[in-house]
């Protein structure tokens, strides 16, 4: 058992050293005199995990520059941070945890566990061959790297958001690349199909070989992967990458009687402390980030986030609670955005998938527009689409060569203050040449919803 | 007196050629059977005006590229277009318009007038001068254009929107470039003084001479102007740009007897039908753009707009008016943005300034950011300014990089929709590093007005 500290003060322990812990911690640290003791699996403490994608493709010179915080930082802040450092159990009823053989005590306890990347069972024992990568760390990141450097054939496996930048990113090092995925439609969770359409078409305008409809059957070599077969046929590679999704890392927290929801995500409160089996919320342990099962705002159902900013503002309610600042964390509509090549994607709300699978009716509107006046150098293409229940903004997506973070933030706003398709219509939106149309294609896509529901004439 | 339509169609007259009477031609030309015959003095129909400052820039190639529809599109879609022909009279009793000498008979009368440039009292008769230009029509920029190839020095008067921009564009074309301002901070009809200081350092580091708090005295030349005096001193100018503000031009409305507000211009209902000194408003009789006056939403006071999106959106008013597809036109917030040089500048709402005219109450909240995660390459500076009465959002300014239209049409958004502080507080934002920064700046925008709201510690 580690000591009592002697000036009494409470005892927080952190489990993840990723978006959550280390925000927590730090602002923990700050703004109150709780110890704190961080323990994270991963060698490396305090990086970008979503700047791995855009050192591949070489936008960010090395991985040296996703380091955030220095061990120092750590140390100066008076932080114990245990990197590289598996969590074995945690005791409830003693308020302990056990970790490389010693029991250390917690007053308050965050989970921060994140998530692990999801290998299709066809595909486990080939994934153990060398150069077939997950991408989750800055190890892995940093290992997919060097495998690169000699490879010249690339497979992906996964059309998801992380499979989309590396197939973008790999194509733009000159690999021969290879996107395979097992629905009909790219970024399938964050996009309508016929905007993934537009996705998908960037990538082979770059040269990526996109295969959809397809799951891959083996991953094939000997020591090293040679080729990956689909649909009966082989295709060469030197590295293949599995970004097929992720789960989340619940097995400590199951363990220790927390209880875990139907999306395999930890059940938390408002509050974000977590649900125990005899249905009572502990007040003194939290979770949060991509381990947690989260609500969504619009069909209600529990779901899980991979969003780095969704898991920073858990951090920031974790905070509140811990320094009795009270704070609560609601319903969520995911706003996500990526760069694919030189297209920003994002989205934000709900998709006409998800809409369909929870029985809602939506009338969608979709405009094409430019990022500058027609007659302005450098113009380029940009699509919306708004998906509206019962006249209520419920969705919207967005894909163009400039804006879209801002776009969809603002688009984040107008679905969490409930905004109909009138207020969009009428919305005044700004104008210069260099920046964008007189009528802001917004308009045209709220226009393009509005003749659907009253089915006037165009 | 014109001929009677054998067919009885409806005639409608437009007086002005400009972004409302060419849109309203068009669109009333496509959804209904009017006879439409359009009124511009203006010797060129159809351009870009806004994209003047950007051909100056040399940003646009020449000013063909700024011409948008051709003489044969309006002749093909069957409207007649008059050109530089100014319009003498409208005699409202006996819906008859006098241009050169031969009265147009009218069933519906659309006055899209504008507004004409404002010149200083003092520098009326220098005005006059040879290479003394006010930039609002395409001719005059092309004059301008052709001047300047031969300047060295270049002297701008006024630093509204306009003025700036062109200041950075001859700054661009490599003249010595002074902008002279009246008063104390630059765009101070657009954005807080704070604010404006990052625009004028941002001129200054372009090596644009900024001199504020003085109007010019004098422009001095024989035949062609050669020196401008400001505050009793001589500064050299080959060419000189007044840009200090426009006035509405409403004397054709005046004399036929509709009213004029305190604004010096037009008098308009929701519908943009224009009132008789009689108190009622005229049914057939509709005014947009520059010479109408609008009404502030936050202030509630009348209002002049400049704004191209606003004329265009009241151009769709009338449009829908005249065809009996009943639509109206409330209060503005007038989201307006520039580029100057390399930064964004917008605003939406009203300014500290106008809070204080108007006795109003408001708390503000400022902070800086960066335009992508900061080890992203390319990363600039992001400013944000929110204003909040009552905690709800009425005034918004944003500077930097990228990304601040969409911003602003955002921050728009949440002013017609009444946010609060707390909601832009807890709104999701989303995140990838190339586009911006995990927390968005807006958070802490928000954040900095809520702490001094509650004055709680930092």
């Amino acid at each position: 058992m580690n000591d009592i500290d002697p000036a009494g003060r409470k005892k927080l322990i952190i489990i993840g050293g990723g978006a959550v812990g280390l925000a927590v911690a730090t602002s923990v640290k700050r703004h109150s005199d709780y110890d704190v003791l961080v323990f994270s699996s991963d060698p490396h403490a305090s990086y970008s995990q979503c700047g791995i994608p855009f050192v591949i493709a070489g936008d960010i010179s090395d991985f040296n520059s996703l380091l955030l915080r220095s061990r120092e930082f750590f140390e100066e802040a008076g932080i114990d941070l245990r990197t590289g450092t598996t969590v074995q159990s945690i005791d409830l009823a003693n308020r302990t945890v056990l970790a490389e053989g010693e029991n250390y005590n917690f007053d308050r306890l965050v989970i921060a566990t994140g998530s692990t990347p999801s290998i299709p069972e066809k595909l486990r024992s080939g994934a153990l061959l060398e150069n077939v990568f997950t991408v989750r760390t800055l190890q892995d990141g940093m290992r997919l790297e060097k495998a690169l450097l000699k490879a010249s054939n690339t497979v992906i496996i996964g059309g998801g958001a992380i499979g989309a930048e590396l197939a973008a990113a790999c194509s733009r090092r000159g690999l021969n690349t290879l996107l395979v995925n097992r629905s009909s439609s790219l970024l399938s969770h964050n996009i309508d199909p016929d905007m993934a359409d537009i996705v998908r078409e960037h990538l082979e305008s770059m040269g990526v070989q996109v295969i959809t409809d397809y799951a891959p059957q083996a991953l094939n070599g000997e020591d090293i992967v040679r080729s990956v077969t689909i649909g009966g046929k082989e295709f060469p590679a030197d590295v293949v990458i599995i970004s097929a999704g992720v789960k989340p890392e619940t097995e400590l927290a199951a363990d220790a009687g927390i209880m875990i929801g139907p999306t395999g995500g930890i059940i938390i409160n408002d509050d974000l402390q977590v649900k125990l089996t005899d249905g009572t919320y502990d007040p003194d342990v939290y979770c949060g980030g991509e381990c947690a099962q989260l609500q969504d705002l619009i069909t209600g159902r529990p779901l899980l986030s991979q969003l780095a900013s969704t898991a920073r503002r858990m951090a920031g309610v974790i905070r509140d609670n811990l320094i009795e600042e009270q704070s609560s964390f609601g319903p969520v509509i995911s706003p996500w955005v990526a760069v694919i090549g030189e297209l920003e994607v994002g989205t934000v709300g709900i998709t006409t998938q998800v809409a369909r699978l929870n029985g809602i009716d939506l009338v969608s509107g979709l405009a094409t527009g430019t990022t500058s006046a027609g007659y302005y150098p450098g113009s380029t293409r940009l699509y919306i689409k708004l998906l509206f229940r019962n006249r209520i903004l419920v969705g919207a997506q967005a894909i163009g060569g400039k804006g879209i973070k801002e776009r969809i933030d603002g688009l984040s706003l107008a679905i969490s203050k409930r905004t109909t398709v009138d207020e969009i219509l009428n919305l005044e939106t700004c104008y210069t040449p260099p920046l964008g149309t007189l009528v802001d294609p917004l308009t045209y896509a709220a226009k393009g919803a509005l003749r659907k529901m009253s089915r006037v004439r165009k």
